[in-house]
């Protein structure tokens, strides 16, 4: 147990994040009272009897009021009308927070409703599994994975800091960012992946020379790597796409293009060109692997048996 | 130990696949005999120190004679060649088999040069990590995973069976498809993947506005993912796709015109098209997991803390 961080928090949506938050905030005692509110009645139920929190509150007024820390794990799209309805709760000096995976556009939607003496600190923990709901969240999920603070002019460096205490406090790693920055690198390193999977099993799905379930039997030559992370929350991903339009559309033009001097490199027989990408990439994995952030062990440390 | 199944075998390729053939074979107890020859002097010593056979040959005639089966591990593109330079020392009767990842162009290669007093038994084992070399080999690389015989016409049922039991006893699944149909499927499950990581890595590894060190250091949102099958290996891949052209194309043109409507529905702001693509492929990932092909561990049962 490590002394308090915060007297209250305030968790509004208990989904993935969500729920991880709050276990990581019980199990390791990092306030004294912690307030549940989230949409959805069942799930506010399953967080109770989960023993996520202290109290649970149908609505989310009431789950901020005195709370240090209000912190928003909902949907990119959900983010603005959540605020809006909470601002009358918010106490003075209240951090309010996210977790959302777009910043420039949950700040767009939140920043206006955010009272003046409150205290807005937009994060992002670059940690989750393609799992969700409140039975999915555990203690190690941010542990050794970057957690970004994208702080606005408004904010006080005291909030940021008080913030960034409670992530390292879950054991992440915290960096900070402008909005812009952000927006373009999530683009590139999480953003597009998806889109680039979500896209490749819907085509499989489609084919009529090859049927699904030969794509199932025979899906561990390559194609099953894409399909943990298409197995994702389709609420929030679809949010996502919606909202980091720009850099997500910009990103994606450079792949298609790559994509196109790939397949004439194919059609023409130009094994040099092949050749060559397939040595740089290989070098990438090295550097991933070394810096931590993922295993070494061939196949990610599957069993062959995996039932 | 189980009963012999062949007196002699000959490994032509002691790389990934060769070498956890090897040890398949010998810790099974397999075959009485089994002669490796390699084109690299140098990987043929590590061959002969890990202990992988019982007697190894520079010349790949040398390692054939006597053998009741012959196994060509080596990269697709090499396949017409080495089966050139050992048609003349094979003894009658003796069975042809290989490993390789396209089986139209192999087959094409390999089987002007099988003598008549041959068998030739085109085989597919879908197994591999991103490893390779003879030091990548291991014992459990086949197990649960299938293995695909694609028979000619001129193959016998017994020969095809023998080989069969083979690859059952390494624990292997084994499925018969017809040639084209393989290509197809492999296409589709395996090659397009590969080209699709390949290039994503291409993509992010390219960018001015984003640096590397940024792509590596917040890989673990999706990006890393790729990067595992875009470490594999650069000559064997080339070959894949100079030698699956058509298939390849034709699955990239399907890839290319989805993304171009995902893209579509970005821009324009579909999101109700973005959540039903999204929700269709949650329930592939589900079947591949059912069909014991992958497992059910979330971030395919990564520690967090992985180094």
């Amino acid at each position: 147990m490590t002394e308090p961080l915060f007297e209250k928090v305030a968790l509004i949506g208990i989904g993935h994040i969500g729920s991880s938050i709050a276990i990581n905030i019980r199990e390791r005692g990092l306030a004294a009272h912690v307030a549940i509110s989230t949409r959805g009645e069942d799930t506010l139920r399953r967080a109770e009897e989960l023993e996520l929190g202290t109290s649970y509150h149908s609505d989310p007024a009431d789950a901020v009021r005195n709370a240090d820390l209000v912190i928003l794990s909902v949907p990119v799209g959900a983010s603005g009308p959540v605020m809006q309805s909470i601002a009358h709760a918010l106490k003075p000096g209240a951090i309010v927070s996210d977790v959302g995976s777009v910043k420039g556009a949950v700040i767009a939607a939140m920043r206006p409703h955010v009272p003046k003496h409150a205290q807005f600190v937009p994060a992002h923990p670059l940690a989750g599994t393609e799992n969700s709901g409140p039975d999915s969240g555990f203690l190690e999920l941010f542990e050794n994975r970057w957690t970004i603070l994208t702080p606005l002019e408004e904010t006080s460096e005291e909030a940021s800091e008080r913030l960034a205490a409670l992530w390292r406090a879950f054991g992440a790693r915290v960096e900070r960012m402008s909005v812009e920055h952000h927006d373009l690198v999530l683009a590139i390193v999480s953003h597009l992946p998806h889109l680039i999977a979500y896209n490749i099993v819907g085509t499989a799905a489609d084919l009529e020379t090859v049927t699904q379930q030969e794509v199932i039997k025979f899906s561990a030559s390559g194609f099953r790597d894409f399909t943990r992370i298409a197995a994702s929350d389709p609420t929030m991903w679809r949010d996502v796409f919606l909202t980091n339009r720009e850099a997500v559309l910009e990103m994606l033009g450079r792949f298609s293009e790559d994509l196109a001097s790939l397949q004439r490199a194919i059609r023409w027989g130009d094994g040099d060109m092949l050749f060559d990408l397939f040595t740089r990439t290989r070098a990438i994995r090295r550097s991933i692997v070394e810096a931590g952030q993922d295993t070494a062990a061939p196949n990610f440390g599957r069993t062959p048996q995996s039932r």
